[in-house]
This record gives structure tokens, C-alpha cells and sequence, in this order.
């Protein structure tokens, strides 16, 4: 069943099952994308500001951005992103952590010149096996209105 | 000669070489994290919302930090990020592109409780071979003061 814009009301809400941050998926994304010492070397990130490895921001970003993408709900409606706002790194993401993404429609709006397609606002938030929120942010998806 | 906070005041600018988006990195990227169709398929890519294959909005922002990052300016001063805001998606990156990024210190404030710290608030705006913006973001940068 195709899912369209008329079906991300503000308050739907979508979790995630959880996925496991291991310490050579962190470290192969920060070797090509964030290479800095505290996420790509073990012992160099002793005695950094974190006493050890933690994920790249991006790479967690992009894991909970993936599973959203992966639930299947949007992907036929997609048209793109113009944005997203508000991201905070609240808590380091250490090797082995299981996350999971709670993601929330917070704002939804008809576009005024394009009867075809309407926005939603996400508030994305990623809590770890501790409960912890470890990071959010507010992305916007363009999706197609019901033909 | 290691750079400090204190040696990027508010206007302090770097701008990168150009870089290629080709459309194998591309698709390689959003086959991993951002697999829609408009990313990864180029014949499903020619009747979608963007006319063929663009590059995945993440995929833009993590090149530009990385070619920011390793400008090394900022690499052994660097103390994590707490947050970035104000991503903005403006115009699509397409195979054969070739990006710049240019990165301009906008706010730059010394830390009240830690003082061998402080942030500087980095405005990131990335632009195609045509002088075109594709993208923007402002990130947060803890940086370590002069010993």
C-alpha cells in the first residue's frame, strides 16, 4: 500500500528496531568521512576528550536516517529534502551501543503552489540501550499528495 | 604549527579546492545510507522529481566536512561538536559535478565554565563549477585554547 502525504498527520510516529554501533563500522566511516583521532584511533582517543572511541555526528545521523528510510513508509511518496535544522549531539555514541530512532511528524503543510505534493517536518531523536538520547534532529521530506 | 581557538575570530574564512561528485561515488553512497531511487537507479531517476541522478543530501555534507576537516586547520585543536543547524538542500548535485566548499567563521565565543575551551559557530556553504550555492549548514566546533 502506497503511503502518501494525507498519511504523515502531525503526531505519526515511527520507532525503529534497534541496530548496533560496532567499533570497526564507526571506525571505517570516520577513516573516510570525520578521520579526527578520537574516532578512528583507540589509542590516541585514551586520552582525548571522550577516554575513547566515539561514532562521527554524521555517521550516527546517517544510521538513524537509514533505518527511517528503511521502514519503507515514505519511500514511494519521496520527493526530496530541502533541510533539516536543530541537530544536537547530546551524548557520545561509544563502540557496541545499540541505538534506535523514534521519529515524529511535528509540522505538516500542503505546499501552496504545487497541488501535487505537500511537506512534513521530522523531529528524528536517537536513544541508546540506556535509554539516553544520544542525538536529534528535524528534517523535512516533500512527499506526493493521494492522485 | 598547531592553530588554537583563539586563531579563528569571527570572519576568519577557508575555502577548499574543487572536488568531483562522480556518479559511481554517488550511487555508492546512497546504496549504503540514502538508497532512493533518484540517488541510486538511473532509469528510475529520469522520470523522477529531479529529472536523473543527484547526489544524496548527506553525501554532499559529509564531502564538504571532510575536505574542511582536512584542510587540517582546526585537526589537533578539535573537541567535538555539540550541534550543527540550518541545513539547507538548495539546488541538485549531479554526477560529474564539482563542489567547493567555503567555511566562514560567524561566532566565535569563549567557554564560561571550561577555560581551555571555546566554540566557534562555522558557516559551511558549498557551491558547484557554475558559481551555483547547492548547499549550506552552520556547525559548532569546540576548540581548544592556547595552552
Amino acid at each position: 500500500m502506497t503511503m502518501y502525504w494525507e498519511d504523515f498527520p502531525a503526531g505519526f510516529r515511527y520507532e525503529s528496531d534497534p541496530w548496533e554501533m560496532t567499533g570497526e563500522e564507526i571506525m571505517d566511516f570516520a577513516r573516510k568521512w570525520d578521520p579526527q583521532p578520537f574516532h578512528i584511533d583507540p589509542e590516541a582517543a585514551k586520552d582525548g576528550p571522550f577516554g575513547g572511541i566515539i561514532a562521527s555526528g554524521w555517521h550516527t545521523l546517517v544510521t538513524a536516517f537509514e533505518r527511517w528510510y528503511a521502514s519503507g513508509l515514505w519511500a514511494e511518496a519521496s520527493m526530496g529534502s530541502p533541510g533539516m535544522t536543530d541537530v544536537k549531539w547530546m551524548v557520545p555514541v561509544r563502540p557496541g551501543d545499540r541505538l534506535r530512532v523514534v521519529a515524529t511528524v511535528i509540522d505538516s503543510t500542503a505546499s501552496r503552489s504545487r497541488p501535487d505534493r505537500g511537506r512534513i517536518t521530522v523531529l528524528s531523536e536517537i536513544y541508546n540501550q540506556d535509554g539516553q538520547k544520544v542525538a536529534e534532529y528535524s528534517g523535512i521530506n516533500i512527499l506526493r499528495r493521494r492522485p
